[in-house]
C-alpha cells in the first residue's frame, strides 16, 4: 500500500515523510501497516532522499496531475498543499485555485480513482474569527475573516460531504499556528511568532510587528506531526459524522515566547527582537483565536506540547545547523 | 439601472419579478430607485410577459453566459438558481456544478464585470444539522448534513469573502422551508410540507411521508419575497461583516399544518392526506432544524408570517386556479 503527501516538500511535509520513513509503517486503526511507497507531491522535489520516497513535481491546480497520484493502492493521503494565509490574501485567485480548487481536485481523484482512502486534510484555526469568545470551544461557529480561512472552511465542508457520501474517509484537523517553523520566513501572516524565536537563535535581529500581549494558539512541528499520524490512525467510528477537529495546542503571548527564549538562550539572544508595531498585521492577527478548549480532541487522545520552553528546546535539538548561540 | 434574477423562471423568481414589475422600482437604502430592465435568467423562459422583463435562457454552469449577464448597469442581483435538496443528493455532480460552481461563476462575473452590485443569495436552513439544539440561534454553528446544505454554506462563505474584499456587496439569507409552494411537486425533500396543503386543496389525494409531529421552520412565498426585498434594501452598515442571516419564520408540525387546513377548508379536504411513513425521507428530515430564534433578523426589521392559517388563506387567494373546494 502507498501513501501520498501533497505539499510534501514543505517543512511539515518533509518532517512527516522523514518520520514515516523512519517508522517504515503507519498505524491505522491501531495496527502498524507497512507501506511500499510515499509519493511526495509538490511544486518542487523534496530534499529527503530515500528509495521508498517518490518525488513528483507538479501542481495541485492541474486535475490530471492530481488524478495520476491516486489509485486503489493509495490507502492514506496527507493533504498539506496550500497557499499560506498572507499569500492567499495578497493573491486572491491563486488562493482560490490552490486552496479550494486544488483540494477539490484531490477529493475528486480519491472519489473516482481511489479505494475510499483515508484523507487527512490540514485545515487551520483561521476558520475562526469575527465575534470570538475568550475561549474557542468545539461548539464555536466558524467565521473566517480571511480568504485563507474561508477556503480552508469551504474545503472542510466539502471533505465532510465526500465522507458522508462514502467517497472517501476524510478527516480535517485545524492546526494551531506552527511554532517554531524552521527555515526562511514565508508569507504566512503569523510568521513572526516563529521569527522571534528562530531569527535571534540564528544570530539575526528581527522584528515583532504586534503587541507583546498578542496571544496565539500554538503547536510545535513535532506535536503537529504526531497529531497528523494520530488523526489518520483513529478508526472511523472515533470521528463519527463530524470530520472537523480543533487540535490541542498551547496559548502563549509573544511576551511569554520571548521569556522562554530568554530562559533557554539568554538575554543577549532575546534582545535581538525589536518591537515595531505594524498596523496591517495587527488588524489581521486581532481576528484570530488565541485560546481554545479542545475537549473533543483531548477525549480522542490528541495531546499538545507541554509548554513553550519545551518547544524552544525541541527546535534547538531538531535544527542545530540553524542555531548560533 | 438593471436587475438580474437567476433562477428567475422558478416560482419564487417569477413571484419576485412580478412584484418588482408591479412596483416599477426597488428600494435601496430606503430610497425607491426606478429600474429599466429585469433580466430573468433560467434554463427556460419565465412565463411573465412584460416589456421591462428580458428572458434569457441559459445555464449558470456556463461561465461565459453568466459573465454576459453582468455589467456596470446591474445594481442588484437576486441569485435564486439552485438544484434543490433532493436533486443535489441524488445527483452529486449536478449539485456541485450548479450550486457551487454556478454561484462562483456569478461571484466572479460580479467581481470582474460589475460595479460592486448588491447580490442577494438565497441560502437555506439546510446549512444547519447534526447535533442541533432545540432552538437554533444566530450563534448556532452550521453543520450541513446534505450536499445541498454543504454547497449553500460553501457559497455563503465565498460570498462573505467576496464582500470583505470589496468585490461586491453580498447578503446571504437562509430561507425557511417555503410553504405553500405552488405548482407541481419538485425534487425538494421538504416538498411534502407544501404537498399536504396544495394537493388536497386541488382535490388530489396525497401522502404525508413523515411523522405528524415532525416540526419544520416555515415561511410563505409572500413573506420570503418581502424579506428578499428587505435584505437588498438594507444599507450595507446594517449587515456589517456578517453577511449570512437566518430569516424569521414560524415553526409548525405537520399535524398543525393539517389542523389549519381543516379549519380553512374543512374535514373532507384534510382527509385527502394519508400518513405513509417513508424511512429515507424521515432520516433526512430528522437532521433539519425545526425551530429558530432569529433575534438578529428581527432586530434588522425582518418579519415572519403571522400563523399557518394565514399561510393557507394566502395560498388560496394567490392561486384560485389550483383550488377546488
Amino acid at each position: 500500500m502507498n501513501i501520498v503527501v501533497t505539499g510534501g516538500a514543505g517543512f511539515l511535509g518533509q518532517a512527516l515523510i522523514r518520520r514515516l520513513v523512519e517508522d517504515g509503517s503507519i498505524a491505522l486503526d491501531g495496527q502498524r501497516i507497512a507501506f511500499e511507497r510515499i509519493v511526495c507531491f509538490d511544486t518542487t522535489h523534496g530534499a529527503l532522499a530515500d528509495p521508498r520516497v517518490a518525488n513528483v513535481a507538479g501542481t495541485i491546480t492541474d486535475i490530471a496531475q492530481v488524478e495520476s497520484l491516486i489509485d486503489a493502492s493509495v490507502r492514506v493521503v496527507f493533504h498539506l498543499a496550500s497557499v499560506v494565509s498572507g499569500g492567499a490574501e495578497q493573491d486572491f485567485d491563486l488562493g482560490m485555485r490552490v486552496n479550494l480548487d486544488g483540494t477539490r481536485h484531490l477529493l475528486e481523484a480519491c472519489r473516482h480513482h481511489g479505494a475510499r482512502p483515508r484523507l487527512l486534510f490540514s485545515s487551520s484555526i483561521a476558520v475562526f474569527g469575527g465575534d470570538l469568545p475568550a475561549v474557542v470551544t468545539d461548539g464555536t461557529p466558524t467565521m473566517p475573516q480571511s480568504s485563507y480561512g474561508t477556503q480552508k472552511r469551504a474545503c472542510e465542508l466539502l471533505l465532510q460531504d465526500y465522507a458522508r457520501k462514502g467517497f472517501l474517509d476524510g478527516r480535517s484537523v485545524r492546526v494551531p499556528t506552527v511554532v517554531v517553523r524552521p527555515g526562511a520566513p514565508n508569507a504566512a501572516a503569523s510568521g513572526f511568532a516563529s521569527g522571534i524565536i528562530r531569527e535571534p537563535l540564528a544570530g539575526v535581529e528581527t522584528v515583532l510587528p504586534v503587541s507583546p500581549d498578542t496571544r496565539m494558539w500554538i503547536a510545535s512541528p513535532r506535536a503537529v506531526i504526531e497529531m497528523f499520524l494520530q488523526a489518520v490512525d483513529l478508526p472511523e467510528a472515533a470521528w463519527g459524522w463530524n470530520r472537523s477537529l480543533n487540535l490541542p495546542g498551547l496559548t502563549a503571548t509573544m511576551a511569554e515566547e520571548l521569556d522562554a527564549l530568554r530562559r533557554v538562550a539568554g538575554e543577549a539572544v532575546a534582545a535581538r527582537v525589536r518591537h515595531e508595531p505594524d498596523q496591517s498585521i495587527m488588524r489581521l492577527v486581532r481576528t484570530w483565536a488565541g485560546n481554545f478548549d479542545t475537549a473533543r480532541a483531548l477525549a480522542m487522545g490528541f495531546t499538545a506540547d507541554r509548554d513553550f520552553e519545551a518547544i524552544v528546546r525541541a527546535y534547538i535539538e531538531d535544527h542545530p545547523e540553524a542555531v548560533r548561540i
